[in-house]
């Protein structure tokens, strides 16, 4: 049993490669009678396309998503939502010289120990491209939340060691790499601009806040709320950690430190990250995502080929400098797939009330 | 749709409350002639049972499990298997000034949200009483990590601040702490015995490492195998973050320190924590846990009743210091779970060769 | 992944063998704050109990149900609601003689296939004593239907050839057949007693009416509320085809006869069984089972052991002569099962509204 | 949670509406490294498209094929193989009139009192053109099934009211009714060409046969292979009945006439269809399914509208006058999805061995 489907109720199926001729993701499950176009998908793409920010790849793909099936008259039908983006600016032949040899840090020799195959194109379907069908899901799955009224807010909290110190909710849209903090955002190009010259590349932390989300949603005992986040996060290929509230923090602190006193007026902290038992609690949700840093890098690695044979490689082709700020919109769509989800699932335990 | 069920062949259903008559656990999916008895599962549950050490609870449960189905003569058949478990030492008294205040830190504000209705008992199906059912799970699911040679090793790094500094396996099950630094446990056990005087409570770190395992392991995109660790982990009460490998650590290194270079005899270091693009590599598995410190403690608290009045509240029943032991051979067994799930979805891919 | 579980949201799992310690069922998805105690389950199971009639076996089993988990104070909690039924008349000792032997008609043969391994007494888990689980589980399906208004009516069509001509579904609780036509009933019993002289056994056909379904249950494609309907009457281990409303019949009419005309009234008839693209329509649900004749018969038969050498065989142990009438609470069951999960499946389909 | 994926480890979830710009399917879960060119899927395509029979609409869809995504070199990889069919025929246009209108023995009413919205064009998602998208898949599970020597003949029992008296498999590609009964063929042709004149439309049977099938497919207890398949056969829009092996004749046999007998060589008779106890036993598998008259037709019927207003209606576009002989091949490829994942379950059934 393969894992290119996420979800329960809001069921969304990924397919493709980095460089075959299309890539998408079928929606089954979206309730009927949401507004739909692909003006509110495009929307949430542009913000994961590489914008000639200076930690982003020159690889230019449009990403025009077209709607096949599930909206008729700008209306989700509650029949399965089919969309597809072709892949436009890939660049076949550059994958040649790398068809026999394992790219450190990537799927290349995992994938060939599993499949006994694989499509060295770009990574296939390891590619962080496969990651634009997630956003656009995510897109649909921000439709059913809206009837919710809950929103999801996501931003770089730290690029390559740099941190944000203010927290302006404003300013995450106005700088390339989504910090809430301008003067971070400056230190964190000077960063980049540096590491690239290095030939090197940056990891990071990407943080989630949900508001808005109520009381009561999340399963015990296994899809806990957090447990589900956790795995939904995990997914992202650069993803090598995921905390919840005050995370790992929360091991050093003693009971009455950690929890959170409850009032009339509501929660009077947060380490719980809004997700009590597994459950939302009403409060935001909060989530952390430690991104590794990019496997490709210009300096010289240490490999191996197919054929077991030790060998030297440098990658020179388009690729970030850091998967931050460009996975930030999808860590937020793993969250929204996630949470339209439990909103759904929701209602069938309030079924007899 | 409810989350009691874990896994997509080896699937595992738990159910039971911390003070109902019983708790258990099916089994479906079990490949047949496995050998099985209950002195295979009761080894296991026997680490997690308070065993008097410092930071455990005086609830003393003999946790006797039975296997109802599924095992002839000793072993598997392929049908379900059933494991059931009474609760003995279930003091249902205890919790009656308890039955209509919201506990901080604890799920009853939450499943009284979702539900409208809660077992008070004890915290009913949120209590840590029904871990006792995955951790019996879980040694079903190393009889078929057994056939792949797989070994599941976990052990305390942190508790209260205090971290382990040296790694002697062979120290692990000779301190109450599961500790392989024998010096450290001896500094954890002070730390314990002072903020038991304090009235309060404390969390840690729980690390786990998987020897043996074959590469290949692990589905793309969304079932990846450190994302479904991490909801595996993650889905324990206690956890608030889970680390592979680096973890965040990894989000403040380079990509040339941070990727691990392939050498003919393997790879050179082990930042990937085993996974690759999801898939292991064949090297160790390496999984961390962030453990909150247990909610309930004598120390007063503030909090509100099912009526949203305020109150205060100190608890001062039977309950673990920090959920460090007792969560170490849990987390060990929802890695077990994981694995065994995956080692079997494997046997579907390799089909056709 | 073996398939133990039924459902999608209200979610069953049943476990246990014909001749072990127990059987059982975990339900999990059963909304919370829904009445229940062992006499609503009781009841049903009294209807599949041997009840004396002429064509049961004397196999004596109290089917005392235990509720071991997620209800409390008489209610349904929200959490996994665990069934429990011990077997007490198990005679394992009468099974000895046929623990290298396959009983034609049965299970022995192809679980030896599968598994390599099986619990040979009474046939293990491939024993119809496995559907006490199932209707026990119905019962508390009946609880969800409740919420809806919706009735499940069973009742024997044909017993031997012998087929009801009337229906009275006053008379269905009145004799051992439950059957709607008392002569047709008497008829059947003299059949019955004239087949058990002659050491063989009979088939028939059990008829299932749903009233009250509202318009909108099922799901296209593949999980159309007739075809889970299908599967869930064929995954009766006697059950050798289904229909829904003309089913067979429907081969042999043309356009104009077969098609339901609508009136502002509603249908004028309902040929569609209820159901129409899979999605009921409002009307009585309509389903129909072919029984197989219980394969244990005393004439003598042809088979071989698990060596290959040919054998005779004549079962002459505690067994039904016909399926009939104790399949009938089973089907029944199966149905609402099915039905309980797409309504609490339509709950999602109806979020935006 | 919505109902448009089939299988649990070879997994199909298609997508699309009639009169949409495509349909298409998605398959998670194939192994890798099997042969797979659109040529193998056209092949298939070829016998579900309207070829100028008698039966057949007008409706001229090319019904080209496309391989998005899984294949790489000719050879599947082990990720999601994403198929897309264009809609180049679509007449949007001539369903205007009818789009307030429920058609009688359609979904045009169900599908509104469900989701409260519906895509009238030619049924929308309810349309039997979605089966392409299943006959595509089919193909692919055929390569699954050739791996094991699986093989599945699907022909035509029985059309309005005339049924094949001899069965000649190479008769089968023959005639345009895919009747393995070449005289048989003809008066169906002539019974066809009657009704066409009457503007009424014709029912029938269609018998599948699965050769080559091992012993050991299917899994207890609601997973039966006779209960899948039962499902995967009655998903398709025009079926209201499915048997296995004797089937409904089942019921009026006694145990002495319905028991297969074993021997050495085999079982010496096949009223089980080749399942017993939900499991394969080697033997040739068997199944029936009847087929409805297709509701479309010319003569003038009673109905409805939107505003629950009486209308007479009169059908009089492109549509088949019976569903057979195009149904055959969806019900083969329904049969081939059902087989090729429970040949993939089995894999993890024997893992241990």
């Amino acid at each position: 049993m393969s894992g290119n489907t996420f979800g329960r109720i809001f069921r969304v199926t990924t397919w493709g490669e980095s460089h075959g001729p299309a890539l998408g993701a079928v929606i089954d499950g979206c309730p009927p009678r949401l507004p739909l176009t692909t003006a509110d998908i495009a929307v949430e793409l542009a913000k994961r396309r590489p914008g000639g920010g200076l930690a982003s790849t020159t690889r230019r793909e449009p990403d025009a998503v077209e709607i096949l099936s599930g909206v008729f008259a700008d209306q989700t039908t509650g029949t399965p939502i089919s969309l597809i983006i072709y892949n436009k600016d890939a660049k076949i032949e550059a994958y040649e010289p790398l068809k026999e040899i394992f790219r450190p840090g990537h799927g290349d020799f995992t994938y060939q120990a599993k499949y006994g195959i694989r499509d060295y194109r770009g990574g296939g379907r390891s590619s962080a491209r496969e990651t634009a069908a997630r956003v656009a899901a995510g897109a649909v799955a921000q439709k059913v939340l809206d009837t919710g009224g809950i929103r999801v807010l996501a931003y770089t909290l730290e690029l390559g060691g740099v941190r944000a110190q203010t927290f302006d909710w404003t300013e995450i849209d106005q700088n390339q790499f989504y910090c809430p903090d301008s003067e971070a955002a400056a230190s964190m190009a000077a960063r980049v601009q540096d590491i690239k010259k290095q030939g090197d590349s940056l990891g990071g932390i990407v943080e989630v806040r949900v508001q808005g989300c109520p009381a009561g949603l999340g399963e015990p005992v296994f899809d806990k709320l957090d447990a589900v986040l956790a795995q939904a996060v995990m997914s992202i290929g650069a993803v090598k950690g995921v905390e919840i509230g005050a995370g790992f923090a929360a091991a050093r602190l003693t009971g009455s430190e950690h929890n959170d006193p409850l009032t009339p007026k509501g929660f009077v902290s947060n380490n719980a990250g809004g997700i009590l038992a597994g459950i939302s609690n009403g409060d935001e949700i909060i989530v952390r995502a430690a991104v590794k840093p990019i496997p490709s890098i210009a300096k010289l690695q240490q490999t191996i080929d197919q054929h077991g044979q030790p060998q030297t490689i440098s990658i020179a082709g388009r690729h970030d400098i850091s998967a931050i700020p460009r996975i930030t919109p999808v860590i937020a769509a793993m969250v929204k797939l996630t949470l339209a989800d439990f909103l759904l699932r929701q209602k069938a335990v309030t079924c007899s009330r």
